[in-house]
């Protein structure tokens, strides 16, 4: 339920359209009971402004239809994330509009929010980091916003950064993606003065144990301005550029 | 190397005044030379425009008087983060302006950065996280920017949290301190859309594994928007805020 | 060997009828032989009451059925815990009263304890914790609960909980059943004044470390009155629940 | 916001005395604001009837002297937990009634709660494991407990257990506390059928890794029935059986 | 290379059936060198006494027939332990009088160690454990020793241990397989005074991680007297008591 | 109570000095109850035939006094192990005839097991090993074994091992205690054909991570034959030696 | 863009046949802009002199194909890592040239580096390990060296190594590869005064943990002169040997 | 044992000297007594020509002496590394020649390894890293290699390093010593083509587990051509340069 349908209800108690008692149960029970957990999510919207996600890994094709279903009923952007071809397959045999991003392993339904807003910069380290940098440039383009991107740019090409300075420069917040030892982070941290968010991604083999050497070595930077998300969190870091970006709106 | 020095390079060869084997030798480390990093770094002190901070952990008290003796030279604020009450009995030797925050650990030098923009909200967990929240508090407040606090907020006592919505919705970043269990940052991150930065502290015992446990919490959280910084480091978790308020001029 | 017995051995060395060298024998063994810890055992499985549970993870579809067979000559109800559908096909070949709940992984047979005591409320974080939130309560059914459920409340999403507070009073127990960050069982905790038995889930990725996260958080938990099992562990959990109500009948 | 307020919010929509948009921002922050948490909190408060508990560790002896006033100013009992000597000795000077626990490290203030209710027994498996076990005992003693001890009970000497088969029979909640291997816990599962709640402790050397090695063990305890709590968290295991005693009168 | 083998080699030399130089050839390349590795454990085979050993995980089908028809040609007992049904198929091919142990999955060739010496009893703590314990069993057995095996024994069932006080008595090692909390080693080594071989297994699931938990709690356990070895090297666990029934051997 | 008492009881009652009555007071409580756990352990030494040993660490001086005084008037031999020369002190006030092994960390009361039998060798890999080398000699010894010992062999100087092949073919056991990477004890277990077990030592700074480097070497060693104990746990290797050497009384 | 390419271009630009403004696009655009990320890889070949290599895991065996078919056309010897039968399959169909060596999993192109010169030593200690080797054998030798292998050499068969000391001797560089204990690098490194490497290997099962072990085994080795690489990282130790070979000629 | 031993030994048979039971005693320990391994020792002493070194950490100032005092009077040069100021003044007492460094923590005795040859260069990241990098600079002295250095080198510096290529460029060997994230290593090692040894220090908080960060960080380096130490080990940094320098006079 969005704000436009809040809006349309109230006028109608107002003009007398819409009974006190028919308006009071449809209030009361908004933010969670009827419906089930999707009305939650209404209320999170109505609140948050950016639009429906589903997490679909650990999910069956069924299941993810479904809920793809009920969400496209009631919001302009749908987006989710994990989801394999097949799940696509099968969504897409009753929403139409969907459209799947193969490498970024997401479902996108809708226009996505409009008008855009502030630039977030997606760096990745290596070919293989890839589906991850994806789901955060997918997602953050999603929720409205500018998305550059800088893939393949391992610590041992660094001059390839630099010569980016202005890309750098004009990014709101960054975004780095890396596998392996995760120094890419600190390095871009080092050239910048804007919030970076850091994505451990899983990719690597041995003593990576599985993100965890990209985790630490981002968590233990030795340049400041970091934040760190779970390996392999593309969509995570994107929802935190998201709220940077969007939290100037706040101060008045 | 700048792309005139290039040329003048190129030209050399022509006329012969350059053999092509001592051009094969500039050519060959080309990308990292002279004065292109230089600027580079130049150019991150001009626009970082923080204090300069001094890190005192593992030094030894004179250590962190000569440091911040230089510093002070040539800064208008300096912070000196982990300091002990004798480091700082070290450093007023010969800096009397220098003032103590004894629960922050942090020595401060100067007036901070004014004019003052943006507001850190830092809540914490329980007591004994107190000394990390005040690391960022002092920190956040030092960098030119307002700082509120709302401390000993556990999870059990939500009711408090909620009860301040008005601070939760004036702040620009939400800075969360949280040990043991290390939930409340997922808490705080359900009830806003803004940045929240998760700052795991080493209290408790036993499973906490010095800090590991709240930190695994935070990077697994199931609200999304949340960057987490290390164990303890309430100085990045202000950094990191600082750059978000500050990252809003970026935009042209 | 009771006193009797020892008594009887004493004399028949007093008597001469046993030699000090057999009595030392028998001697020796004292504490464990005979009958002692049989009797416990038999004792327990009297007080027990509660059906027979076959875990069958790791067993073959023969195993989990010939073992079912032998159980079902011998006791009312019997439940299969982590069954797979092909394991439910084989058991109902010899046993046609079989019943399969497919989320919950449980092949249940007979009709389970009656009549019914105590109520166990089972609540879950996400829809992928429902198959082991499904175990805790098809499980705490069986054994002659009523059992109640409040499925996807997240962290996120509060306030669900909260509307809730006549289920959370009436229940005798609470089973929290919670991947990701594992933060629910906390805040359940800090709601109610009654036992929580946290259950970790391995849902989740990265950092979560296959439940490991959701552990430490249970663990480490600031609010007091939480019971953590294994991760996965629905069985468990609904077996302390079943411990606890059945547990008053102790005092008398 | 209850239903009535609700209402009249609505029917001055209605009535024009209220604007759509003034409507609006007060819904839009609906379920959390006004005083629906704080009495959750304030009903918490008076069910849980049990005494103020301060946890010292990482206190200084001001801190906890200050705290214990002002609680024992409006509470019939209160216990400050992991005390040391000098803690107590602060807090004798302003609270002449404090009694100190050594061996348990706790400062009882007040005569605990009355009348007496339910049996708590206390089973430890090492000398070492006293202090944890003694913190257990007397803050279930003080909640309003019977507590019977059952010490030194390692996993070699079995029978010693078997033998107060009468102790173990009437207890309603057994708290087993046992470092090392931890392995006592699976025991004293295995011969009751009554809620065990695992205490795992520090005890221990080498790959004990502080406590790591029983909490595993008792996690994945091949008994059924056991909750664990974390290492060396004597309190919250007196907690739960506090909880799980005083759970039965919930039932109507 | 057996021992017998090498006496008729040196009766030879004495009686000049055979030169000197020859025999010196024969013997300097004894250890290693010709036919590959093959012929090292034959050196060993000679010094140590016990039947050749493949051990199959991470080999081909073909990897393994080869490697045992080469043993075969020089031992009269060879084993391949960790062989898959396929691998013993393809080993058949070519060896028809080797045998298979489904449950043990070993391959073994030849009549074992005879005459027979000394008791290894093998207990194993739930069905899961059989494959380990049974690898524990079939090469104790092919190596010359009489094998008695007590299975299913859990901790919740001590009775059946104590029950079998005569098994206990006779044996000279025993070995205890167990997965889950593993706490079944300790129990037993409280109950004898002999040694006791510990093998975790990778049995169970969540905090039991691959088998970290029953290893920690083996060699935390409070009962002196046992060794423990690799997670489900039951093959390790035969060896060892293999050594220790042959060591008696060494005094003169 | 060691054998020969309980023979001295029986006469007694046979020849009609001591009651029956009496008779059973005294072994009706035998095992453990009156005087609290010193008595369990006299039932165990009657059983296992060793002398009683006390665990210091984690004790007070005045604690170990108090013990060893009970055990003292007891049993002919008793060993404190961990112990500090302020505990020696201590005991040495009531206890004129206690020895100290200052390298050992042991106490030593009484002449020890006699007549001696087998030999255990213990090889130590650098000079920081030996407290745990020495807790093993001195143990092994007290126990009745002939102890030989080969200190300060390390990986790199294999030699000095091979040049002692006399030694290691006279010993009944090897003890093997190593830190740093341990491999010491996969090198020894090649060159033999009995038992050895690996006592991994703490000793070791960085990635070892206080001993978890070498008992994972030893856990994983390709060599057969090898049975780990805990990290440090010099006892318990001696306890284990102990029970393989007079393992083979048990055959019959 | 090999050395010669560069030395080509600049005596054209001598003569006349380039522009400067020609080459200074080409130049400016030199290390990475254009082409994308293949452009990087020749600036380091240029530098680093050894041939261009794919990391072949993680990715599609068309994008194998691709990045081949790119580099090819620029480089005189190309290879692919950790590559399947399919990916060669692939490869093949457009670069008929290539060769797959299918035990050390590389798709190599092209002769190598020559002439050759200095000898790397690889020593394995399992036939599980023969990947891991044959990747390091391969890349040592197409990057210009002489390969020499010791394979299958346990700890247990020392003496193999010994008879080598002739091969020893020779080598420059000497790489171990091994698993489960890994003690053979502490073996191989106290026999030789040379640079040795130590790869530890995910051979191996239980304790092993995917070569935790065998890595902190190397680690900690008690003999100087070890420097480690990544688990399973056979190209990563050529690698290293080929720049210690290399690295004489720096000095001048 | 070498042939000509053998060939005795065999013409003793064959003469009837030496009874066939006596050779095959011999020859069954053949491969490692006599002379063989110790003249392999004999031999690696005389090639490594580096000085003797005392590892002082766990040991007494008293044992630091004496053991300091046997090498000087066979020794040229003796180091003692991790050395205290108070096993310094020890050590001076007899050896008036010592002398101390107290960054590194070294006591030196003699004038070191000459002429020297080949230069190692030490970069370190921060300030609190230096006692492991001059652990390194002033090993790699005393065994006779020149020594740069380069401190304080953090990876938000990088231009430092790049204005210092000339010094890059000279050396043959290159040791970073970095705590914290250890990104540098990897940066180091991007720009050059030499060997890169890394050294993680435990320099740093949290999430840095004590080394554990940098340690995973420098294994999983993208960058080839790293060769990594254990944690702090700034000795074996040097002694691997140190081989690495020597290794070319091996070539012939």
């Amino acid at each position: 339920m969005d704000i436009e349908r809040l809006r349309f209800l109230l006028e109608n108690v107002k003009s007398g359209h819409t009974t006190i008692d028919d308006a009071l149960k449809d209030l009361k029970n908004l933010p969670y009971e009827d419906l089930g957990f999707a009305r939650i999510d209404h209320h999170r919207a109505l609140r948050n402004g950016y639009p429906e996600v589903v997490f679909c890994q650990g999910k069956t094709e069924e299941q993810v239809r479904i809920i793809m279903e009920k969400l496209v009923a009631h919001n302009r952007t749908v987006l989710a994330t994990r989801a394999t071809p097949r799940m696509y397959q099968e969504v897409s045999k009753s929403i139409p509009g969907a459209r799947y991003h193969e490498l970024g392993r997401i479902i996108e339904f809708g226009a996505g929010v409009t008008p855009k807003k502030g630039t977030i910069l997606v760096i990745s380290a290596g070919t293989a980091d890839l589906p991850v940098a994806e789901e955060a440039a997918i997602t953050g383009n999603a929720w409205g916003h500018f998305v550059e991107k800088l893939y393949d740019v391992g610590v041992a090409g660094i001059h390839r950064l630099l010569d980016k300075q202005q890309l750098l420069n004009t990014a709101r917040v960054i975004i780095v993606v890396a596998g392996m030892e995760g120094a890419l982070a600190s390095v871009v941290a080092g050239l910048v003065d804007k919030p970076v968010i850091g994505v451990p991604t899983s990719v690597g083999y041995g003593a990576s144990f599985l993100g965890l050497a990209p985790l630490l070595t981002m968590l233990n930077s030795c340049a400041a301005g970091i934040g760190v998300v779970n390996i392999d969190n593309g969509f995570g870091a994107a929802a935190l550029a998201s709220a940077i970006i969007r939290s100037e709106e706040t101060e008045s």
